[in-house]
Order: C-alpha cells, then structure tokens, then sequence
C-alpha cells in the first residue's frame, strides 16, 4: 500500500492551480487574435475563463494553508502532474471550436504541442481558424522552455524547492546555473528564450511570410515543435524562409547557456563546448553524406540537393520536425541517416529533446574507455567532458537513462504492434513521440498524420511524449514503490 | 604507430599451428563419413592434409623458442585470430569438393558454423555430400563449447595463460570456476558437452531419424548452431523429434556450470539461480503468449500452436535457428514477439549467443535501481544477483557491453542499408549474425538464405558473426589504441 501521508498533496495541488492561472492568462492572448482576424471568440473565451477559474478558485481555497517547502517526492509529483493538466485544459479549445470533435485527438494535439513533438492528427492544418493554431502554436512554445520554469520565474514564493522542479523539467544531465539564485537563472532563460523567438519573428516577416505565419512559425521552432500553419510544412516557403528557419532550429538545439555566455561575449566558451561541437559536426557531416547522396541518386540541383538534406538533417537532429521534402522518397540508404539521427537528439539545456548530444559523447567516450580497462583492471580511467572528469554517479545515470530510452522504446514498438500496426509504423511513431520529433518513418513518415491511431493508441503515444519531454527518470520515478515508501 | 615489440607474436603463433592440428583431427573425422558413405575422399583429405601439416611445421618451426607466459595482449590476439584462422581452413572442403564454388560463400558458410550463428549460403542442403554435411554440423560443435576452451583441456603448456584464454572465448560475465585448476575445469566443461550430446543422439536415434542425422542434429542443438541436414530444417520431423529437440536446446542455453552442480545434485543451487529461473520465465512468459496468438488468429490444433510457439521461442532465445515454421507468417505482433527475443540471448556459461540474460537481468536492475539513486542520492544501493552484491565495476561493464552491442547493431544495419538492402532485411542480418542466431526478420527469415548478399556484405557479416561470438570486447580491444602502446 503506498502511503500517502508522505506527500504533501496541498503544496502540489496549489502549484499546479498557480499553472492554470498562467495557462489562462496564454489563452487570452489567443483570444486577441480571434479578436483581430473576427473570428469567433467564445471557444477560446471560454476555454480561458474555465481555466482561470478553476485556478484561481483551487489556489484561494488552498492559501490558507501555511507555507512549506516543496520536496523531492512533491517535485517530481508537480512537474509531472502539471504537464498532464495543462494539456487536458489547453485541448478545451479544440474541443469547444468544434475544429477537433474528439477529446481524445484534442488531448494528443494539445501535449503532442506542450511537449514539442508536433504529431498532428489535423488533416486539414489550414481550414482551423487563425486563432486556434495560434494557440496550438503557443502550446510549443509555452512547453519548449517550459511553464515550470516560467513559473519558477514569476513565483517567489517556490523557495528553494524551485531548484529542484527546474532540475526534474530541464534537459540534460546537470543544469547550469547562470546567477546563483533560481529564480535569477529561470529569468534569464526565458529572457533569451524570449530574445530569439523576438529575432526570428523578425527574420521570418522581413521575408515572404506576413506576421501572423512569423509568430507561429518562430514559436515552432524555439521550441524545437514543428507544428506549422500550413498543411505543407515549410515546403512551400522560399529558400530564405527556409534557411532562417534553419538558423533558428540550430539556435534552438543548442544548450542556451551557451547564448547567456554569446551575449556576454564569452565565445571563448563556445569554441572548446565539447556538445557544441559535436552537435555542430553531426550535422556538418550528416549534411554533406545526404547531400552528396541526393545529388548521386536523386535528380536534383546542389542548391536543392544541400537544402533539402541541411534542413532535414537540422529539423531531425533538434527533434523540431519541420519538413520540406517527403524523405522517405529518398533511397532507404539515405532516409536511414535521417532515422538514426532520430536517436540523437538535440544540447542539454536546449528545448530540443531526444537523447541529447552530451548523452552520447559520455556513452560513447565511456565505452571506449571501458576497452582500456579491460587492459588495465586496476587503473582508475575517468571519461573528460570539456576538460573535466566525469563522476562515475553521472556516467552511470547516463547509461542507465539510455538503456531506459531504449527499453522504453522498444515496449513502445511491441504494444504498437499487438494494438495492429505495422513494423516501421510501430518503429515510427515510437521514437517520434518518445524522442519529441513528430514526423518519424513508415505509416507516420513526414507527409502523413496520426489521425489513423486509434484512441487507445493515442493515449499511449501521449504518455510517450511526455516521458520523452520529462527525460523519463520524473515520471518513471513515480511509479517505483520506493517512492511511495518512507 | 603501433609497438609491435610489446606483443609476443611467436607464442601467438605456435598456439594457432595447434589449433590448426586440432581442426586437422577433427576434418580427419569426417573423411570416416565419406569412407562410410562412399564419397569422394578427396577434397576433405587433402583439406585435412594441409591443415596439418601446416599446422605441425608452424609448430615445430616455433617450439625452438623458449616457454613465455602468455599476456593479456597475446590472449586476445590468440583468440580473435584463432577463429579467423581455423574458418580460413575450416571453409577449404567446401571449396575443394566444389559444392561451395566461390572462397567467399565457404568462408562464409564455415565462420556461421563455428560461431554457431548457422546462417546459410546454401541453398539446396539436401545436394551436399553426408561428409561436408557432417564437417559443417561438426563445425557449430567446435565451436560451440569453444575450440579455445579445448585447447586448454588438452595443452598444459598454456599454463596460467590459459585461464585469459578461456575469460576471453567464454561467454558471459565472469566465469565461474568448477575446479581450482584452469585445465580441469576445461575438461570438466567439454566434458558435460559431450555427454549432453552423446545423450541427444541416443533420444533423437530412437526416434525417426538415423544415426547420421541424429548426430548431426545434436551437434548442431547442442552448440545452439542450427545447422541441418534437411532443407526445410526440423519441419520435416515429427513432434517427438521437434520435442527432443526443444529440450536440449533448453539445456545447451543453460549455463554449464548448473549441469555440472545438477551432476553432483546440488539441485538447490538450480532453484536459487536468478539467471536460470529469468530463463525458464521468458521461455514459459512468451510461449504461453505466442501459442495465444496463434490460436486466436492462425488456424491451428492446440498442440500444433503450442509446438511450434514453444520450439520457435526456444530456438531464437538460445540462438539455435533451427526452424520449424515460417514465423514471418504470422501476424506481426506475433513475430515481433520473437523479433525482441533475438537481443535476449542464451545464459552466461552456455553455448547460446547473443546479450546473455544476465546482463538483462542486471541492466534491467541496475535501471530500476538507478530510480531509487535519484530518490536518494547519497544512499549506496547495490544490485543484487543471486543473493550476492555485484560490483560497480561489473555493472559498469555490462552496460558499456550493451551500449557497444546496440551501437554495433545500428552501425550493422546502416552498412548493410548503403551495400542496398532494405530496412527489414538491414535489421534481420545485423541482428541473426551479431547475435550468431542465423534466421531474422526480412530477406533473412527463416525459410529464406544469405546466399543473395553481396561479397562485401558477406564479409562483414562475418566479422559480425566473429564479434557477436567472442562477445565484442575480445576483438574490439585489438582495435583500440591502447592496445598498441605500452
């Protein structure tokens, strides 16, 4: 029998009512645009005011209770729980607009886009009205730096329990801490965060698209989603689009404590990232060998050929999931690269999601090790990373997160498959939603949608986005017995 | 640049011109089949013949030198080296009779044998003469238990070097010893596997099938090869034969060391094995499920259904590959049941390939236990196998082994993928030969051959047969550098 006496429901309960209020205040601001484009107001009106007051009343009610502080159990509970409920607030509006007439769908387009996988199971994206995919838009964007830390941001009153919710939403191994206070260090994230998103809007008006298509398109990619405006992706966007679009899924994946250390000018620090560097090379070197196959196998011209290969491989690799051309067309020697960068993934601390490169390169530079102690048993061989020894505790979460993520994954197939789909969808739609990426191979390739599943299917893809987004130990630990044990 | 002079070449290769006199004796056995029979003697003579004799003047050119202890770098050299050598040989009957036309297939048909993966390039079995046959079922047999470990049965002077042989040819964690002298517990080991195959034969002679048959189907069970003499494999015979089969299957996959204390009946050492017990449960778990499936959804009697679930279970988690139905056939979420066995593997100690249920075992607790970690960070909490703690540095191992293993696999298939062929069949061959399980899933499944794949891919292959059977370390470590410097 777990025992619930060992968690304090009341704090837990007051955070995530806190996220309703802040949800709410998002979905005003999609209220705006129904406002602009006269579009009809009461779905995303109501939508609002259900969620706002059902916050603020829940938050009133629980305020009486005297202050505690937050700890690890109550941490991985909140960050848990609240991306389930934000989501099943945030499909409200997809369900009163009537654009998506099943709650179901409606919840898997709602956490498919707060977790920034960008699975849809729209068919037609272009005939929802402008204000719904703006906030199906805003559901990327609000999940890409995450509300958690938003709300450590804005909410004083977390303590230092708010160290310990950022570290249970963030991804990566150890967070960096730009100010030595929490809430200085949530700040800042979203300040740049903010900045980018600012730049990008820019970049992408100054070119073919109007604002509207700018905001949503640069929510999309600072969050590393891939929900776009169109039902053809970016395909139909001009090379300029494209290629900016391409910068900022870059920008996007990479670890933004880096972009802090830019702005102080402290390049210095970018140069000798081992995870910038490696994630810059992958995609260097995956680039040039589709390139180079496109331009082999596939009638195409080098311009076409280099940007169609860049913008998959970037779009994959940072999980976004954007598309400009149906890889799965490609010869199958050619979309494997693309498959395999399924398993990469974006930084650690970026909003990409995935493994992560630094994952990797400690995977990868461990093992190699562990052949040179096979030679030398008793020598103690440490794994570098950016000059530093690794702890043997870090090596070891590692290895053990990724055999998670495999085994994860590989349950993630069989049940697909006894649920009656085929091999390569199974495969598909498994590492898309658990690695966050959306468009994946088979019966889920970049062209087609999830609306076939069926709605058991779709709430089992669910709780693989989000264990994907939460990098799987937040909510696993949930369901162990020893966290439900004194 | 390599240091050549820290390696002991000499004692390398005056181990290999043993091993070759070794091979040269058994080939010598299968030409007493081609007398019996009224075959061509001459192509296995003249193999035989040279293996020999290559093999003894190597050996007498060599033993001028002085006795040398042999290194851990020797020990690796010798052992990866000795199964390249004894297939180079090994393949010459084949070649010489004519019945394998190109050097490149014999190879390959000889390394799939002793390896015991018992993929094939054949395409007609039946054609061959009963003493190639014989030569290519007796070849699983060698190498089943291990050529490495019979040479330190029968070769004294290996003296304490022969206890890094048999750590680097043996599968599984850390070996365990059945008697305090390494020779003894060679001979011990080699000599339960000749028992268990003396004991096969008998149950399959009383049976339908005729002592040629019977050995060579027991050589083949008892070394999880699955080789057979008859084209469509064990189909052909009767339950009795399919259910003799399945039993010795079971005991070739259990770690030898339990038919040893079984032996001396020390039965309660077999009841407290977790390894042991993890296997029956997967055995038991996926039978009862597959026999499921088959009866709901297939058209077949009860006994039928449950025959060939439990034979098709049993043959791909000991990696034997024998076959006596087309699984591709069933419904998918049928096969792909089998399809996830492929990376489970036989137990540490046994004949069986593939990752070892020990290391699931311990991957899968560790993981678990790394939940707990994240609970309690300072908390020191050790996995447990068989009662006993395991060390970090054994778990450390384990998981860099299946990170290579899956690493080595995706590598595996993305080559095969750019030789040009499709996923499924990219995934089936990596898979069936670095799990030295022989039918996979695709162009591979088991009533297709390997006769299709190109020379290079053959080659590779190959050396994925080689890498899957000395469990990745042994020869991976040659190609590190450390291995090179002093």
């Amino acid at each position: 029998m777990p025992d619930l006496r060992i968690i304090n429901g009341r704090i837990i309960v007051r955070v995530l009512s806190f996220l309703l209020m802040i949800e709410s205040v998002f979905m005003f601001s999609a209220l705006v645009v129904a406002l602009i484009y006269n579009e009809p107001v009461k779905p995303i009106l109501f939508s609002a005011l259900i969620t706002g007051i059902v916050g603020v009343s829940v938050w009133l009610v629980m305020s009486k209770q005297k202050r505690k502080n937050i700890g690890k159990r109550e941490g991985y509970l909140i960050v848990s729980l609240s991306w389930v409920v934000i989501s099943l607030f945030g499909a409200l509006p997809f369900v009163f607009s009537g654009a998506i007439s099943s709650y179901t769908d409606a919840f898997f387009e709602t956490i498919s886009g707060f977790t920034t996988t960008g699975a849809t199971i729209l068919t037609d994206i272009e005939s929802l009205p402008k204000s719904l995919l703006f906030w199906r838009s805003m559901t990327h964007w609000i999940g890409g730096m995450g509300i958690i830390v938003l709300t450590v941001a804005v909410l004083p009153f977390l303590g230092i329990g708010g160290l310990q919710l950022m570290v249970a939403e963030m991804p990566g191994i150890t967070p960096d801490k730009l100010h030595p206070r929490i809430t200085a260090t949530a700040k800042r994230l979203w300040g740049i965060y903010v900045i980018l998103t600012f730049a990008e809007v820019l970049f992408l008006w100054v070119g073919e698209m109007d604002l509207f298509d700018s905001v949503c398109h640069a929510f999309a990619t600072m969050a590393t989603g891939g929900f776009s405006t169109k039902n053809s992706s970016i395909a139909g966007f001009a090379p300029y689009t494209q290629y900016v679009i391409v910068a900022f899924m870059v920008l996007a994946g990479t670890n933004f404590t880096l972009h802090y250390l830019a702005l102080h000018k402290r390049f210095d620090k970018l140069k000798t990232n081992q995870e910038f560097r490696l994630y810059l090379w992958f995609i260097l070197i995956f680039t040039f060998a589709v390139t180079l196959g496109l331009l082999f196998f596939v009638n195409l011209g080098v311009e076409e050929a280099f940007r169609n290969a860049l913008f998959t491989i970037v779009s994959i690799i940072t999980t976004t999931g954007f598309i400009t051309t149906d890889y799965l067309l490609w010869p199958s020697y050619i979309w494997m690269l693309v498959f395999t960068l399924m398993f990469v993934g974006g930084s650690a601390g970026s909003t990409g999601g995935g493994v992560k490169i630094v994952r990797h390169f400690l995977l990868f530079k461990n093992s190699w090790t562990e052949l040179k102690r096979t030679l030398h048993p008793s020598a103690i061989i440490p794994v570098k990373f950016n000059g530093k020894p690794v702890s043997q505790d870090i090596i070891f979460n590692v290895m053990a997160f990724f055999l998670i993520y495999m085994f994860v994954f590989g349950i993630g197939i069989v049940l697909l498959a006894l649920m009656g789909y085929d091999f390569e969808t199974s495969i598909g739609a498994a590492i898309a939603s658990l690695g966050n990426i959306g468009p994946g191979i088979g019966g889920v390739g970049p062209v087609e949608n999830y609306a076939f599943f069926s709605p058991l299917a779709k709430w089992f893809l669910s709780f693989l986005m989000l264990l994907g987004r939460l990098e799987l130990f937040t909510v696993l630990i949930i369901f162990s017995r020893a966290f439900w044990k004194n």
